[in-house]
């Protein structure tokens, strides 16, 4: 046999694993396990019957295009109505700065690989979303975390960060945020931090790209519409790279998403696409076309939010019930996720463990860090599982903090 | 607005265009164009009514996993029902051997990312597919062509060329082939001329990426199943990488296709994967494992087979009738494509520019060269359209080769 090893180029020989992806795969075998490890959506919420239905329209009618080679920019009929999409999120955008992927991770990959060049500096949320970690590591980019406050993303710390890291000869090409209640934190940056990180980025000659799965599943009376306008809805000056998906509105697996940034940008990343895959599910596309016109995906989002926000409350709950003075936490005001912060000095890798032998696993807080902290967090996500099930995994929680005990 | 151009990385910057996926968007907006472009398979060899019923038994189903998020590895019983595909075409696999992708192009992206390091040497067939020449060069790596003969890749232009380059201080990786009926030659590399290359890269230390989408196309009468027998059939040193691929079979709007490889690297290629986009679709590749276990696509395939067969009948006669003396080619014995050489001194751009104004379009020869040669080729492909069609394409590329007589 070859000794594979040799034949590995650097990035091949360097590949960051996701965490959260690990414990998805762990998952997939287990029959007794709560999870509240992965970011899932909850599958009764999908709309089987009117994606039925769709299908139904799309394959019965012998349409030849549903199933062929499609363009690699995305079906157009799909980037027109994402143009409407983008509208009720304030955001003015044509055809030339749409380009249909499959699902945010394709996007932040594609800027990865056509912005950043090995030691290139991007900065992130401390925390943040493990697959963007991932992606920009995997181009051997300098992953730099940005402290973050209670309310988010701090103007103030990204500021310092820049100075030191280009006092220290580094090039920052760019910044990567979620605003709209962030992985893992859940944390609603406000609009003050959004408008002063637009102009950070203008002063500062930086890219923005911003990460905006959960936008629309903010909690009626916690949040408006208005607490989750994108920063580029404001990018006058054409600094942001916005992702979108529909991942957690309609389902995962259709794996389509997209991103609206200038043209020329749009350009060099639908070249990439081209060599990366072609082009993404023209089926899959269709479908999303579908229930983006006929007002499904519209229709559903005020029953997502109700149904998401009863499920936070629910696992909240289960906490103060099962687990009282173990765990800190600010309430979501939207998504999926509760950041929680681990009294008593327990490290969240051995609370893990514990957990495991309890027949639950969650995602350690370090994984979503870049400098090596975090050792106090976990992430947990109520979103998949019903009640019943997020007050079951507070009980095996409140087992594996017992089962420490000396 | 910012000046983008100093945001790219190297890769971005010289990101390489496919010629066919240009034209495939070009395509999109014409009326009356006949296209002998891309490899389209012909749409209304779409098996609609069972993909129909198939869709309808998953999403009727109410099957939570089929619309959600899956393993980065892939869909457990597609890979289980992959390892019977293999098993039909000799090729001995196991589960930690097979990766699902989103069509081959994927594969190829994966293995230059995975092994490819900028200035490692890849040797492709001189001329080769486009794509591949993209994703070799979107990672930098030196791109060499290997000459062909009538057959297929030469083996001793192999080992002349990897002495040439090994002698001039490069590192050769990697030999990527396609053996059966290749694209764009139509070439059926001989049973021998395959174990040659086998032992060669276990001599040289090299490994090989074999892309199989054309084999079970074999027109009856010109070519056996046994002659389709693919190298890592026969790969007992574990140095072959297969892709396969359903683009061509069933349909490619599913972008479904997978890697057969050795597991070290297979996991390697996963965690690739899983920062380039999470999964594929969960929809596409359940409704392929269907395909698969209710033998539709091995019901479908005699059929295709006599079409292709007659598109190509179709092709050459009218080639012969209206185009007489001025192409040559060898009658392929299966896949899309005749390649053609071009008698009378006009260059395939020229000739391109021509065709055109008279409304059609083809690939010309040298944007599947990687040393700047081969214009005095064509490519003209048969697969999507009808006999009609295909005369008329031949009418029109008459009138183009007659448009240029002084």
């Amino acid at each position: 046999m070859p000794i594979y090893d040799h034949f590995l180029s650097m990035t091949g020989m360097h590949l960051q694993e996701s965490a959260i992806r690990r414990m998805g795969t762990a998952l997939a075998g287990a029959a007794d396990l709560v999870s509240f490890a992965p970011g899932y959506p909850d599958p009764t919420l999908f709309p089987y019957e009117a994606l039925d239905a769709i299908a139904h329209g799309l394959l019965g009618g012998r349409q030849g295009s549903a199933l062929q080679y499609g363009p690699t920019r995305g079906y157009p009929a799909l980037i027109d109505a994402l143009i409407g999409v983008l509208a009720t999120r304030g955001i003015e955008a044509v055809e030339d700065e749409i380009l249909v992927t499959t699902g945010s991770q394709q996007g932040v990959e594609l800027a990865a690989r056509v912005l950043l060049d090995p030691g290139d500096v991007v900065l992130v949320e401390e925390p943040t979303f493990t697959g963007g970690i991932s992606s920009f590591r995997n181009v051997q980019a300098r992953v730099v975390g940005v402290a973050q406050t209670d309310s988010g993303l701090d103007p103030e710390a990204l500021d310092t960060t820049w100075v030191r890291e280009h006092d220290a000869g580094h090039r920052i090409k760019l910044l990567y945020v979620i605003p709209n209640f962030q992985n893992p934190t859940g944390r609603l940056l406000p609009l003050s931090a959004r408008r002063e990180i637009l102009a950070w980025a203008e002063r500062r000659d930086v890219l923005v790209l911003e990460d905006d799965p959960y936008g629309s599943l903010y909690f009626e009376g916690d949040a408006t519409p208005a607490d989750t306008r994108p920063l580029k809805a404001d990018d006058a000056a054409g600094r942001v790279l916005y992702l979108g998906s529909f991942s957690k509105t309609l389902a995962p697996g259709f794996r389509v998403g997209w991103m609206t940034a200038p043209a020329p940008l749009v350009e060099r990343f639908e070249t990439a696409k081209q060599s990366a895959d072609l082009a993404s599910g023209s089926l899959d596309q269709r479908i999303v076309e579908r229930a983006i016109r006929d007002g499904l995906i519209d229709r559903m989002a005020p029953a997502l939010r109700a149904a998401y926000r009863r499920k936070r409350d629910a696992m909240e709950q289960a906490l103060r019930v099962h687990v009282p003075d173990r765990l800190s936490w600010r309430s979501p005001r939207g998504g999926f996720f509760i950041w929680a912060t681990l009294a008593g000095g327990v490290p969240d890798v051995e609370l893990l463990d514990r957990a495991r032998a309890h027949g639950l696993i969650f995602v350690v807080g370090s994984a979503f860090h870049v400098d090596g902290r975090g050792h106090d967090t976990i992430r947990l996500s109520f979103s998949a599982l019903a009640p019943d099930a997020i007050d079951e995994g507070a009980r095996r929680l409140a087992k594996a903090f017992a089962s420490g005990r000396p």
